[in-house]
């Protein structure tokens, strides 16, 4: 079963509803407003298996980040031992847990910022565990039960800020820098061997496989839930595979215009064009009054 | 003026209200479940100045974290000069942030678990931003707009998780691991120069000045709200002074039943008791049953 979340401009601006994905459409899960609202009550598979809401056609159709207000993003640095090599570094003794928040998810489809105030923006292409039951100190061998299914995101990542200190955080939580969709699928349907992959304007630039993954999804729930509750919709980004721009000679970024796109095989694309932020000058002759598109009409 | 968010067992289980703290009592702000909720309101300063809800007494009030659910907990590391030469470091030119999330927080006289997966538990000091008003790239000069008030926070810190990899996080987010209170004082009844000050079962171990930080109050809402929006409620753990456990010789770590006291002139005491956490056996013997409230009983 695929599930994922729908921007429904007829329900309103910011109006969302919870969709199963069928061949011909995604069909409402009528009553919850997105994908984590429906996760959080027990019984879901079945409310979503038997939902039978309006339709919608998936040619076009506006999805939201899958899970659009998670109570918690945890990310996983350096699990990939590809990616580990090339970013210079030994194999992990234990996961390294960075965060991001609700307001850095964005959807599938959406445009990216490129922010002025930093001009190395990459791309990190990751599978994502979602919670589908609140998950405390649980054994390895039960946290299966615990995970809903499973999407993908672009962990895309501005490196200027990442290394100004010594804590990622600040290069990872961008307002509405990742990706996260399109859909989710349940365990059954996803490959442990499958295809991870990034384009940038068609041109391959990650391939691997989340089979490499050091720290299974099995043992980040069990090693997080250690530490504090995981709720249902809370997403677990595990990390991501060799060829990100910073690791390459020379260094390769996004720039305006560009189309990243990030495939797990199974669970879908995210799509998404960069775009650079408007600068405004920082302060303006005298005399002069912005219309109120200015920033807009700048470009960059 | 003083607002807090309070327990009330007489509304029911996890119930809690926002108050405004007179000199005799808390006093209800009636329709608003805590300090998140009414700061989400604009006008709530007229709104708290005026309420005139059911009355508390002070003495024994069970207060909640001040912000129970903030969208966003940031925490600054290395921002007290004392505290940076400690830890052997040079003064930085960006703040160094990592994150906590709502159920990091815990209330200001409430108990805390030092987990049996990590025995070397410190306290961190803290004064804290409550963000009133929605922003993001706000300039420096206008940042103070955008704060709410002042509250304290015990930084509590598991320090073997938190150095296992190089991103602090996993070390910084366990379970209602952080009190954060008791009240949220408006700007204009904080010294800037206010004392900050952490006892262990009454010995003084960590002494500072607010007016020490190298990052501002106001730098950190204009640095972190270029990157992402912050919200009312959301909370800015400004970093600690010298004297944290880690930083003796030998290092000193709280243990089962001492007090940890943490104060900010002008905002109040933290005063929260370290619990061992309760170990069962990994594997009962054969047969053997537990109650239901074993793991309290078998203490640490």
């Amino acid at each position: 079963m695929k599930l994922a979340t729908l921007r429904t401009p007829g329900l309103g601006t910011g109006r969302t509803v919870a969709v199963r994905q069928d061949e011909d459409a995604y069909v409402e899960v009528t009553g919850y407003a997105d994908l984590g609202t429906l996760l959080a009550v027990p019984g879901w598979q079945e409310i979503a298996a038997k939902a039978d809401g309006a339709r919608h056609p998936i040619e076009g159709a506006d999805l939201a980040p899958v899970v659009p207000t998670p109570s918690k993003v945890l990310c996983v640095g350096l699990n990939y031992a590809s990616h580990i090599k090339e970013m210079g570094r030994d194999l992990p003794a234990y996961p390294t847990l960075f965060a991001k928040f609700a307001e850095t998810l964005t959807g599938p489809y959406d445009e990216i910022e490129l922010p002025a105030a930093d001009h190395a923006i990459d791309w990190e292409a990751e599978l994502v565990v979602v919670i589908g039951k609140q998950a405390r100190r649980v054994p390895e061998a039960e946290a299966g039960e615990y995970i809903a299914g499973y999407t993908a995101a672009n962990d895309i990542s501005m490196r200027s800020y990442q290394f100004r200190t010594k804590e990622w955080l600040q290069g990872k939580m961008w307002e509405r820098s990742t990706p996260v969709g399109p859909v989710m699928v349940t365990p059954e349907e996803l490959d442990r061997d499958a295809a991870i992959t990034t384009d940038v304007d068609g041109n391959r630039m990650q391939m691997g496989s989340i089979g490499d993954l050091v720290f299974t999804p099995e043992h980040l729930v069990s090693y997080i839930s250690e530490i504090i509750t995981l709720n249902p919709g809370d997403l677990i980004l595990t990390g991501t595979t060799g060829g990100v721009g910073r690791a390459r000679t020379p260094e390769v970024y996004l720039t305006d215009g560009q189309t990243v796109t990030v495939s797990v095989e199974g669970i879908g694309e995210l799509r998404n064009v960069a775009r650079a932020q408007a600068e405004l000058p920082a302060v303006l002759p005298a005399g002069v009054v912005l219309p109120e598109n200015a920033a807009a009409d700048t470009g960059a």
